[in-house]
This record gives C-alpha cells, structure tokens and sequence, in this order.
C-alpha cells in the first residue's frame, strides 16, 4: 500500500539512507565546487547532446519493508521441491555459521578483489584453502583461486589446452559425448569465434592413439574432455585414454565433481593434465543457477598458462609469509590483445564458502558425506534392479541413469507428483542424482515413481569399485582442514580471517572504474530465502515463475535506464557481457552478409578486458590513440581508422564517460562516423553510474553495452566476486543474445548460444539489483548519479592543489571520478603510486585505482554512498600524505621515508624501530583515530619474490613461526 | 525424515559442533587428568546419592537442517496479523542494518555484561547512547542502561519511590486507573510481599494535595503513577498533579511512551521525578512480548539510587575518557540482604538495538515518524467521527478509545476478518494503537470494521495540542545522533563499536558462573522469522498455537532435564526465576495456614541475587556459614539454623554444584533436614550445566529451581541480557506459579500473579533453547554436561602447579569450573586478581570471574564448547602470566610491572614508553599470535574517579581530543 499523499519529499527513503550526503552536505559540497546546484552540476558536467529529456519509466519508489514485502511475494511464485536433477547443481546444507558469518557478513561480503594484498590477507588464506581443496582432491599441484562456473572453465580449459598443445593449427578437441549439455554448448559458442572445431564421440572405450584419431574422424586432436563421473553417473578408468591422447600429442581434461574424488582416483592420477567443475556441492546454494565458484588445476609444468587469479604465498618487508596474487602478468588487464581469456572477475565470496565448507568438515566430514550420498544412490539402484527396471551397470558415485522405454515423461511426473524433480535425459531415460539433502523418504519416493518396492535401509560401505577407481591417496592434510570442526572454532576463524582485511564496512574503498557503493542490507536479505537459494536452473518453468518474473522486470529497467531494447541477464561477470556483445555484433554483420568485417577499434585507455574479449569473439584490434592532454579519444586518429577500415570494420568499444572519468562531447560524432563506416558502438557500461537518469548510451548512438551490476547496481563486489554483466542492445541486435540449449526462456532462438552454464547466470543474486532499482525509483536513480558527480568533483576540487586533476572536461569538472596525477611527485622526489596506496593503509583507506588508465596515476571514485565526513576524512589524508611527499623530497631520501616504510603493523610498532621517523607518525598520523585504527597483518609485499619461488596451496604451519 | 540406520554413532552430529573436544582431545585430555573415560569422571565427581538413573525422556536429535524444518512447521502455526493492540508492544521497523549487524551478528549477541569495561567499550558506548536517548527524551537528568520491561521497571519505580519519599511508612502508592493492566499486574505482585499498599484511582482530575488524599481514600501517599499517554490514549497536562503529589510528599512516576515524547512535552518537564517505560517500538520486534529493553530515568538528585546498571564516563590511566559501569555499589550483588532490588541482567542486546535505531533516525526521523503515526490516528478518529461513532476527545497521540455500546466484540470481529486486531476493552470499548508500521490500508479496514466510511487521506500536520502538551524543548543533539543517517555510516559504526569489544567469537570467556558456551547459528535463526518475531504478546490465542506449543514443549523437556513437575517460562531473568521460586514458597506455606515461616537460609557463599530475591518476597534472611576449607556449607551451623528456625523457616537457597564448583555430597542431608524442620529447598540452577542428564534437582530433593537459559541453554548473553529464568517446581508448588491476567494459559488460576509484562517473558528468544535441546537430543546433553566437567578438570589439573585450586571433591575433582587462589600470590608479590585480569586481555582473553564467591580468587568456567587447543592457549596464557607474577615479586614492584600496567592498547606501543619492559613483553607476550591479536581501545580505567564525577549520558566529542 504507498501512501503517496505523505511522501514529504519527492525523494524515497530509502535513498536517503543509500545516498551518502545529505541536502545540507550537498548544499555545502555544491558551494565548495562553485556550483548553485545539482542540476546547474550536471547541466555543465553532462554534454547537452547525449542528455536524456524524458523520465526513466520505472516503478515508483517503495520503503523498504514494503519492498521485502513485494519480494516475498514473488518468493512465494517458486516452489522449491526435492532436485534430483543433477547435471552439475546439487542440493547442499550450507553450514549455518558458514550462511551468517560469510555470505550474510558485510566484513566478507563488501570486500574488493585483492589487488592490495597487505589489506586482502584474509580472503586470500580463505583463497589459498580453496587452492590446497582442490589440488589435493584434482591431484593436481596447481589450481586457481576460481573461475566462473563449470562450463566457461570447460572453455578455458579447451583454449589452454590448444595454447600447450604442440598439435597441428587444425587439431579438433575432441569432447565426450557424455559430458554435461550446458558445458558442450558453452565450448561451442567460445570455440566458434576463435576457430577451433569440436568433435563429439563416444570416448568410454578409447585406448589407444589409433582409437582416439578414428573418433575424432581421422582429424588431429590438441586436446581431450570427458565428465568424471559423466552425465550418465558412470566412473570410468581413463588411464587408457590419457596415455592414447598424450600420446597423439594432445591433452586431457576431465570435468570432475569435487564431491565424488573423496571417494574416486583423482584425475591428476589417472593422467589428466587439467581438471575443471564447480564447488557448488560444497555449500554454496544452488541459487537457480548460480554464483558458484568453478575451478581449474592443472599439473606442473601449465601453472603459469591458468586464467584467472592465483594466490600465492610470498613474504612481506620482514620476511614474514604473505599471500597475494601471483603471476599477474598473465592477466588479461596486463596483456590486452594478447590475453589469452578475458577472465577478470573470480567467485570469491563464493569460494570462500566453498573452502570453508571443507575446512568445516575435513577429510573424514568429507568422506562421511560422499559415502553417505553413495549409499543412498546405491540402494536406490538395488531397489530399481530388484523391482525389473533396468539401472545402467557400472561404478557410479551419485547418479543413476535408468532406462525406461517409452515411460520417462510418465516417471517423471510420477516423481513430480511426490515432491520431486528428476531429469528426462529423452523419452527412455531417466537420470536421478543423489545428493547430501537426499534421505531415505526421498529416495523411496524415487522408487515409488518408478513403480518399484521402496527401499527400506540404507547401509554405509566402501564403494568397492575396484583398484582402478577407489581413491587410496590422502587429501586435505593441511592442519586447517582438521582444526576447526566445532562452530566455536569455526566461527573464530571466520571471524579472525575477516578482522585482517578492508571492506566498505570499515571505510571508503575509493576505486576509481570500481564503484564501491553501498550493498544495502535490505537488498541481501532475500538472496538466502530457500525460495530463491534452493531453486535448480533447470527445475521445470512452472516451478520457478517468481524468479522469472523478477528476471523480466530487471530487464525491463535495465532497459529503461540505458535506453536500449533488449537485455540478456545470462553473462556472469562484466567480461561475459562484452564477449556477448561482441558476439551479436559479429552475428549481426554475419546475418547481413557482412562476414569480413571483423576489425575492433579500442582506444589506448581503454579496460584491458575490452581487447581481450574482442579478440575472444574472433575480432582483431586497432587501437586509437588518446589525447594525452585531455585523455579524450583521438578524433583525427579515429577518422584515419575509421576510413582505413570502412570494408572490414566490425566495431568500436568506447568507455563512456570514458576511463579519464570524463564526460567526452565528441561521443555522438563518435558513433556516427562509425555507423556511416558500417560499424557499430560498444559503449562499456563500466562507468554507468555517472550515467544513469542523465544520459542512455542506447539513445545517444550506441548499440551495445554490457553493464556491471556489481558497480552501478549494487550487487556486493564479494572480495573478488560473484559478478553480473548483463548485455544490452539495440533492437536490431537482440536476435544475436545469448540463450540456452535447456531453457527455451532464457534467449531467442536465432541466439548465439549459452556464455555461461545457467541460463540466467548468476540468477540467485539478482534479486540485489532488483531491490536496489525498487528501492531507489527514477527520482533515486537520478540522484545518486548527480550525487556520485559531486562527490567525484568535490575530491577533485580538494585534492587539485596537492595533486594535479589529470583530465576534466571543459568546465573543470569531472564526471564521477577523477584522477591523480602523481607523475611529477614521483618523478621529484622518487615516491611512487604504491608507496601512497600503501600509506593509505595506515591512514585506514583502501587505495584508489592505481595506475590504470594511465601509468603513475591515482583513480578516485568515491560513489554517492559516501558521506562529506568521509571525504573530507579521505582528502584530509591524501593532503597529509602530499606533506608526506614533500619531506621526503626535502630529505632526498624516499627509501627511508614512512611512506616506503607503510603499511606499519602493530607488531613492528613492538619491535626495534630504526627508522627516522617515530612509531606515530607511523602508525596514528595525523586524522587517525586511535579508536577506529584498521591494522594491517604484514608489512609490504614483495610480489616478485612469490612468482620466484611459486607456492600455491597452504603452507606447513611451521612457516609462519617467528 | 530420520534415518536411524545411518547414525554412524550415538552422538548426534550437532552434538559434534557444539561440544569443543573431539573423541582424540578428550582421550588426551582424560589422560592428562588421571581417568579412563567420561564415566570414570563423572562417576567420581558427582556423588552416587544423587546420580540419576533413569534417562531423560526427550525427543531423540535431529540435524541442523531437520530441526530448522521443525522450527519452520511451528512457525507457520503461528498467524501474523496487523496488530493494532498496543497496551506497550507496537509495530515497528527494524531497520535490516541493524537487525542483521546487531542482533544477527554474534560480535554483538555473545558478549558478556560489560563488567570488564576494558574490552567492552563498544556496547558501553551504545549503552550511554540508550541513557542519552532515555534522558533526552524524558527530560529527566539520569537514565540506566535497561530494566527488563516496562511493568517492572514500574515496580522499581514503587520501592524507588518508597525508599524516597518521607511519607509515613503506611502510605500508599496511587495508580491511575488508565495504567496497563499488566503493569498493574505486575506492580501489584511485588507490592504484596514488601507490604506495600496499592490504591487504584482515576487521577486525571486530581489537582491539589487535598484531592490527592481523597483519591488514596485518606492514606497518606508515597507515590503516584500515571501512564503517559494512558491506555486510553489520553495525553493528559500532569503538571498540577505533579504538585499536588509533591505538596503530598509523594514521588511521581511517569509510565511513558519514548515516541509519543518526541512530541510531547517530557515528564521530567511536568514534573515527573521519575519516568519507566519500555523502548520496545524503537526498532525491537514484538516477540510475542519480548525481550525489549525497559528504561527508567530519573531527576536529579535520585541517580544513586536508581535500580540496575548504569553506564558512566570515567578516564583510563593515560587519562583518556573511557566508559564503565557507574556505582556498582548499588548492586544486589555488592548489597546482597541490604540490596533494594535484585534486579541483575539488563536487556543490554535489545537496548542497543533501541539506541541504533535512535542513532539511525535522529531527532529528525523520529518526529517524523511520530508524526507520521499521529496523522494516521487522528485521520482514523476524524473518519470514525464523521461516521458517527464515539471517539474519545481530547489530546491523543496514537491510541483511539473507541464506544460502541454492546458492540466491541463485533467490532473486533470485523477487524478481525480483515486481518487486523485490535483490543476489545469491555463490552462497549475497543482501543486502537497506530504504529510506524500503520498505512492508509490498515486505517481502511479498521474504517470498516467499525462500519463508516474509509479515510482516503492522511495530513501530516503538527499535533497542536497547545502549550501544555505540545513540545518545544530539543532531544538528541549529541552529534552521534545527526552523523550516521546513511547506511554506510550506520554499517560502520556499528562495526567499530564491536571491534573495540571482546566476544565468543575472538576467543574464550572462562567466567565461572556465567557458563560462556557457544550460541550456535542454526539455534539463532527463528528469532528473526517473522511468525515469531511479530506476535503481539496479546493476540489472539488462535493465531499463536506455534509458538505456545513450542514453550509447552520446552517446558516439557525443562521438567525432564531437571525432574520437576512444572516450570513457567514467565521470568525474563534469573532473578525473576528466583522471585517467583520464593513466591511460590510463601504461597505455599500460605495455603496451609503457615503465614509465620518467613525465615530464608542462603550460605555465605551464595549469589548476591538469592538474598535480594529473598527480601523482595518479604522473606529474611538467616546466613549460613561455609567450610573455609572445603567451601561447603557448614553443615553443624546449618543444623543449628534450622533447629534456631524449626517454626519460622520458610526456605533454603542452595546452589548446586556449590559455587565452589565442588559436588557437595551433603545435599541430599541438607535436603531432608530442611524439610524435617518444614522449610523448602531452593537450589539455584546457576550451575546446572554441571547437572544435566548426571542429576535432578527435583529428584535429589530440591522442590525448587530457577534456570538460566542464557547459560545452560544457549541463550546468548547479548553483551549483558536479555536472560530468561524460568522457575521449575514439584508438584505441590505448582498452583503457585506466576500467571498473567491477559493470558488464561500462562499459569494457574491459582498463581502468584505475573512476575513478568508479558505472559511468556522473553518468549521471542524461546526458540533459541528450543532448538538446542531438539538438536542435542538426550545423549548430547548428557556428553555436554560430561565434557564440560572435563574441561574443568583438565584446566584445574593444568593450573593447579601455578595457582592452587581451592575447592575440589573428595577425588581432588571438581565439577563445571574451578577456582583458582590468588591471595597467596597478591601477599607475597602484591599483584591481584585484577591485575590478572587485565594481563589476560593482553594475553587476548576475558578474565575469568573475580572474586567470587572468595575474594581474591578466579574462578573458571571453560564449558563444553571450548576444544582443547583453546583450553590450552588459555592455560599457556595462565602459566606465562605466573611466571610473571614470580618476576614482579622478585623486582619487589608490582606497581612497575607488565601485570599492572596491563592492558596495553596498540597507541601506547605508539608513545613514550618509560617502563622497565619492552612494548614486545607489553603486547606481545610469548604465545600472542600477532596475526590474531586483540587490542583493548583504552588502558586500565579508574572506576572511582567515574563514581565521583558522575557523567551517565554522551560527552561531547571534545572529551575525546587528545
């Protein structure tokens, strides 16, 4: 019920509470900048050309108990049922304490990707927990820190494989034919692009390198794939067909389930040379879908080819061990168009789960739980068997494939009819899955449904599958693993690891392209309700209407926002949505005939992920300069490029308000140069929070965008993930979106296929940004676009004396971030970027951006979250720290200044201090307040020494004594 | 679903998390203690005269998931209704940012009472906001830090006012008849023992003294009480009676509802000395009745004498502002016998909620709230007005009393039907409370339901009340109240203030007594469900069968746990378990004509509370020496006693095991000779976590207990309340149980009276024990108790050679804590008990309890729920400290050692530092692991300089420069 006739203001309420300033902050802030008002503020800093006239057409703003109110009301349109459905999504009890303290706990949950490891040190033991799982349990001695699900680390396996492989250009991958449905779709639509074909066969009898080249139809393979156990459920010995693949020069990856290796030989010891899957089985809700945490190991020898994030241990300025991120330099922000993935983003929140649900349970909980899920699948067999249905033969862990000729719709329904979802695999085959919720009603239940006598016991024993598959080698020996088994001990590691790290629930993370903004509490609250947790995506559609309506709203203001005609919410991470953009790009030209073009133009600012996607969706890259004054995109350069490839020209990706964080007036000229070369406009959404109620890239000539609702729309950045990178588009591109092979919803049939495993990605936190949207209403939207420019310029003018504004647009404004330049500092006086992130730290800030897009520079974003006490705290520091620079210029001597010194630890206050400045002006500098003090746990890092001496699993206790 | 045939052991797997040590660490641990096995333990620690035999009959355990299942069938037997009932419990917002990060987060729900101020400044500090919030707002210069609820708070009121009023000692105290009927109820309870006389009458015309003594019938008076606004809704101009009150020599107390005076004129403005009342609507869910926080403040001159904890500002040694509790002298605990209330736990985690939400809203949002409800009401009344029906006139804020001659029931009905209660007064009045959470919708139906037409608008406008009423003095201008309105700023708030406190999440709490065990996840999680959390204490019995068959059962397995007959879940702490026990006694000897047997026993050992509960049920008390050397109670001094009291003895107060920690094998004598001589037994279920499923007080002879949820049933302290002490009794006590007047289920008709607001106390936080029993089962409950007098006994056996324990059992064994003598040690070195405890938080522990019940003494307490890794740090920690104990007594300076300078905070290490040992030793003692070091905000804080500069409500921050 809204009672408009009481609003007292036309802003909601919740805005106010999302929104840091206030209007007396705001009143002051605007007086600080010159400005009369918020409009006169936008008017100047947004180009009339590109500034949207009519309103957002988006519900009207409720509070925020209404708003969970509405939510439940769509919760209750789901109907959460018993999954059997398997295929990569099993039911799992999350561990309460696990549930609250991590995935509920803003210390977790607001944190950023650990790029400043000295802030980072306890996600990135949770991160190193998570390597050492699935290394022990892979048998492989390296594994990532996460990809983003199962299927897309399929696909890098495949292009890893075809990077190591010495096979010819035109080798196949050769891929099982019982691998899960999702994940073959989701190699299909990344092998297209880049050329690589894909052989489907059935591999179960395969041994010999004769066998594997009369399967791949004569062809050369560089690489090989089977699920293990496969869809069916079968365990099989692949020691045979590892050797034949090595042996053709190609290698092997299995696609493993984490759960049944407890029990099963480990790939690495059967020969793969890549394991990939999920975590989700280990306590991470299904959530429809998704976030879940893939993974990747591989054996030695390719550790420094993996995508994706890497934790390693090194030491800090003291030599004490330290984690960080290792082996950046494979990164695709590092490497651009030669990157060899566009993998930015990791699911670490949900990693963290994950290892925390084996650190939880250990080896022995582990075993208990595999065994258990075993034996129900095994008495669920034995009761199909003996009631005459036929039960597929063999070693299986969970999941039985029955045959039932001409009956599997009847079954099940019989089954739908209990309570339970089991999955049609075609008319004659069920396949049921057993996980760690199923118990002896559920699988009488199955029995029933089948037409069978019910079990009646279910007995724990060995599986006994024989030398060739029972798993003899230990696993997760680590100390960790064994030492906190009680919820006490639990909870106090989770609760020590958070304490060593920063998240926006200690202060202002002011990441210029990151937007840090508030994730409201409200807006959490219903991504762990069963309703939404507990749904599997494939679940029938009938089951899951509340989701799905939630799905088309968010599209729909997402839609209304940008101004474009169609969204696709299926990409999980912002890379996933600008690979999806690109491919309806290069669809859309294909369509019409236009198959050469395939030339992407980039400026030289750009995001790293720009180009490596662009060459992911088979494009090549012309980069355009940059004005190196005002940092805008070089128009003359661009005509050049333009007319240069007016036959092959595919497209332009631009940042907008570009990356300098301004608002460039060029930007229509921009897209019509490129329209009348026959191209189209990518704008990257990454800076849409300077954008949203003021400007719609799909009105102002763009025809693409991905969006990052981890940044505008305030999904929680999670510590390094989940993501969501929705694609949006013009009408004549939304035949190109994704879809998906097992949800007729999820896309249009003309689509281009899945680019990730679930159809709507990573659906269980969409709900976030739906609530947010809800929440906020156009008038709230608009204005904390209007606020996140004030706060942006109100740094900027603060900070202009102590530290030159590199780029501002013509009025001397910013749009909603500005950058620092520190080159000349630097240059005077010898400190560096680094040395004020890390003083930062002992300031009790996180670090702005460093360095990107220009070497040498700071990238401010402070978003409309934070308040003026926190920015004036914020800029207080920063001026402090330029006295900080001076001194140390004056002395000649950057080296022994307290900024190379910082971060300071307590412990080093405790120690010997022979440094010639005092243990306060170290540690409590001016502004600090003793009570709020935010104390690292290590010195500085020194990364280089860590990719020296590479170690990416736990290490023995022992290395952190003394 | 249960699967008996897969236990893979007796234990059920929750048992698992919350019991500490594994089966491999109790082997160890038994070894170290000299015993074969857990049997062997307890069969030699607790005496075979009371060992039970029999097993408890409860219902086998479930998992963690099951029993969430269970709790959620339950749920949904509950009916959540718009209340519109008010009589003290209204709708209200929770604002999810502090739900989730305060009453969700455990850094906030299991600290203990802020007794050690050092490490717990952050809820010291939200205490002294909730006693700004409470001053502020009544206009009175003094505020305590919570009373349990708003009835109670009113009977503190009665004997404040009687201890300070001149008037003769037969004066007595006159209600207004418009008082809450429960706090009527309860306030009649605890009159009738202490011999106070209440006369009830309309005072709403009494102007003059001479009035005021009509109204008492001629009785000279000692106070008066009012409810402001009354249960009528009346706001009523009090000023002239207030005069004539104080003309009369009587005291004023107002009963006031904290939102109606941010518009109202304040009592401590009309001349109230004292104001009570509950802050239940500032953001605390109804819960069935609680738990909330009750306040009361009064004017100048009555501080000192104010019941309950009071948090006062006072300084550290460096001299900085540090918070405590103020005037502890007041105490029951202190005053024992001489106490004047008994009143022990505060609702400290509900206060602080209150406070945050005050904090959240500001002075602003919360008149704008007030208004918001004002609105709804009047334009209610305008619309029943205009519809002909009879509304009461005058000055109202949210409360309609509506005549309907011979229809109330009807109306009711109607509103009923449309899913709203409302409050059927008599036959022809119904009343109606708006609340924040009340729209234009809720007022609709009540429309209605009286059948006149719907208000369509609501006005938001001034009350104008006039000059008598209306108020214009300020409230909340301490800043803290305009500085976090953003949600960010709340979030970070709330965060420093629990970093700065030590909880069961860093580590141990080894109180003894106070059984610190871990308040599991999955036990927590129904207390925010809002089928429980928003139930109106008084709706309809139909719409709360889930939660009333939940305490039915609880009660149920309370009598099977402890073997006796009945329990009442009424008392919302333990000292109200005890008042009711000691009611129950004296209604017995009542019933059978022996009104003479007033004479209580209590061993000099016994908790303060047991003689101050013992006084407030009228009894005397007779002390009974203990053993000095064994710590028992004398027995010969107890024959003595008796013999001495053989026709007046009403009770004995026995704790058991002793608070000595020792099994006393004399309890069954002590028993029989209590009740040769006619007298009851009492025994104190404080220690009751050394008892269950080994003995049964009611089976070895007790005829009485209270328990402690929030100690042996994993009630989480909550940083210092809310507690729940239920009373337990045979049979033939039975009849004389608390009751309540409003609910005809909460107790016998026969009963006492209600000792508690609401029917079932705190039954909001019921489900936390609920679930701890269903999760444990009978077998978990039983190896809880054993290990927890395995810790004991490890610990004692590991401390023994550094510091003597001073009780133990014939065997050398004690039972669930041990107490460690220091008074040897202070004579020969001088360090003290306090300085121990000091250097543990260096050490990064809570102390252990001090000095009691022997002063000069520690005694520990590690419960089942620590592993043997942490029992170990703590007793590393303990033996490191003796050793510098030894070191201070050589130097022959205690004043310049570590011990006394402890603890140090990380700002110290910062400064000068002219002590004799390093900052490493300071800070950094062998054992600290730096990676998980706590820092105390502030140095050891100086109690008495607080007690003589009485500062009680927010300093301005310049308190806080340098």
């Amino acid at each position: 019920m809204t009672d408009t006739t009481l609003s007292p203001t036309d802003l909601p309420a919740f805005a106010g509470r999302h929104i840091g300033p206030d209007d007396e902050a705001v009143t002051e802030m605007l007086a600080a900048i010159g400005r009369s008002s918020l409009d006169d503020l936008t008017a100047t800093a947004v180009p009339d050309a590109i500034r949207a006239t009519g309103g957002m057409d988006i519900t009207p703003a409720e509070s925020e108990a209404a708003v969970v109110k509405e939510l439940r009301g769509l919760a209750v349109r789901n109907s959460v049922l018993t999954s059997m459905i398997g295929l990569g999504y099993y039911g799992t009890v999350v561990p309460p304490v696990i549930q609250r303290n991590v995935l509920e706990n803003p210390a977790w949950y607001t944190a950023y990707t650990p790029y400043q490891p000295e802030i980072s040190q306890g996600r990135l033991e949770a991160l190193l927990n998570f390597q050492t799982v699935v290394s022990d349990l892979t048998g492989l001695t390296t594994a990532g820190a996460s990809l983003l699900d199962e299927a897309t680390a399929a696909a890098e396996a495949m292009t890893l494989m075809r990077r190591s492989s010495k096979a010819a250009s035109d080798a196949v991958l050769l891929v099982d034919e019982a691998v899960f449905p999702q994940t073959l779709a989701v190699m299909r639509t990344r092998a297209t692009p880049l050329g690589i074909e894909l052989v489907v066969a059935d591999l179960s009898g395969v041994s010999t390198a004769e066998a594997l080249t009369e399967a791949a139809g004569g062809r050369a393979v560089f690489g090989v794939l089977v699920q293990y156990p496969d869809l069916h459920g079968r365990l099989l010995d692949h020691r045979d067909l590892a050797l034949a693949a090595h042996e053709a020069g190609a290698l092997v990856t299995a696609a493993a389930d984490l759960m049944a290796l407890t029990l099963a030989v480990a790939p690495g010891e059967w020969g793969a040379d890549i394991a990939v899957g999920t975590t989700q089985r280990f306590g991470v809700p299904m959530a429809f879908g998704g976030p879940h945490a893939g993974y990747m190991s591989v054996r030695a020898g390719l550790e420094r080819t993996l995508p994706g994030r890497l934790v390693g241990v090194s030491v800090d300025a003291t030599g004490a061990p330290a984690y960080r991120l290792a082996l950046q330099t494979r990164e695709q922000h590092i490497r651009r168009e030669k990157a060899t993935s566009n993998i930015c983003t990791a699911q670490v929140l949900l990693a963290v789960m994950a290892s925390m649900y084996a650190v939880y349970h250990g080896p022995r909980g582990l075993r208990a739980i595999a065994l258990r899920i075993h034996a129900h699948a095994e008495a669920l067999a034995a009761a199909l068997s003996e009631g005459g249905v036929d039960v597929a033969e063999g070693a299986r862990f969970d999941t039985l494939s029955v045959t039932v000729p001409g009956r599997a719709d009847e079954v099940v329904a019989a089954a739908l009819a209990q309570g339970t979802n089991l999955w049609r695999h075609d008319a004659d085959t069920v396949i049921v899955s057993v996980d760690e919720t199923t118990d002896l009603g559920d699988i009488a239940g199955v029995a029933r449904a089948f037409g069978v006598d019910e079990p009646t016991r279910v007995d724990i024993a060995e599986p006994g599958w024989g030398e060739a598959l029972d798993r003899t080698s230990d696993y997760l020996t680590h100390p960790v693993f064994s030492s906190h088994h009680s919820e006490t001990s639990m909870l106090r590691y989770l609760r020590r690891l958070s304490d060593r790290d920063f998240a926006l629930d200690r202060g202002m993370i002011p990441l210029g392209s990151c937007t840090m903004k508030l994730n409201a509490t409200t807006e959490m609250l219903a991504i762990t309700w069963p309703e939404f947790a507990n749904l599997h995506p494939f679940a029938p559609l009938d089951q899951t209407e509340g989701i799905r309506a939630l799905v088309d709203q968010l599209e729909q203001w997402l839609c209304e926002i940008t101004g474009y005609d169609a969204v696709s919410l299926q990409p999980n991470a912002g890379s996933q949505g600008e690979f999806a953009g690109l491919l309806a790009i290069a669809a859309y030209h294909r369509s019409r005939g236009d198959s050469e073009r395939n030339i992407c133009l980039i400026p030289a600012s750009a995001h790293g992920t720009n180009a490596a996607s662009a060459v992911m969706a088979g494009m090549k890259v012309v980069v355009v300069k940059t004005d190196t004054i005002t940092g805008n995109v070089d128009m003359d350069d661009l005509k050049a490029k333009v007319e240069e490839h007016r036959d092959d020209l595919a497209a332009i990706m631009v940042t907008y308000p570009s990356t300098h964080g301004v608002f460039e007036d060029t930007i229509k000229d921009l897209c019509a140069m490129v329209h009348d070369a026959g191209g189209q406009v990518y704008v990257d959404g990454a800076n849409l929070n300077a954008l949203v109620g003021l400007a719609q890239p799909g009105r102002f000539g763009a025809d693409v965008s991905h969006l990052n609702l981890h940044k505008t729309f305030c999904i929680p950045h999670g510590g390094g993930g989940p993501g969501v990178g929705p694609v949006a588009l013009r009408e004549h591109l939304a035949p190109f979106l994704p879809n998906h092979p097992l949800d007729p919803e999820a896309g249009p049939e003309t689509g281009v296929g899945p680019v990730s495993a679930a159809p709507y990605g990573s659906a269980g936190i969409l709900p976030i940004s739906w609530a947010y949207v809800r929440l906020m209403g156009a008038a709230g939207l608009q204005r904390a676009t209007e606020v996140a420019v004030l706060n942006a310029n109100y740094v900027a003018a603060r900070l202009r004396d102590s530290y030159p504004v590199l780029y501002s647009g013509e009025d001397g404004l910013v749009a909603h971030e500005c950058i620092l330049d520190v080159r000349p500092l630097t240059k005077a006086t010898g400190v560096t970027v680094d040395d004020i992130a890390k003083r930062l730290i002992d300031y009790g800030f996180h670090a702005p951006t460093m360095s990107f897009p220009v070497a040498g520079t700071l990238m401010v974003e402070p978003t409309e979250s934070e308040d003026k006490t926190e920015l004036d705290r914020f800029c207080d520091a920063m001026v402090a720290i330029r006295t900080e620079i001076d001194a140390a210029g004056s002395a000649g001597n950057a080296d022994a200044s307290v900024l190379r010194g910082a971060p300071h630890t307590a412990l080093s206050l405790a120690g010997e201090w022979d440094v010639d400045y005092s243990r306060e002006e170290a540690a409590f500098p001016k502004g600090v307040d003793p009570l709020a003090k935010y104390w690292p746990p290590v010195r500085r890092i020194d990364g280089a020494y860590g990719d020296r001496h590479l170690v990416c699993s736990c290490p023995p206790p022992e290395a952190f004594e003394d």
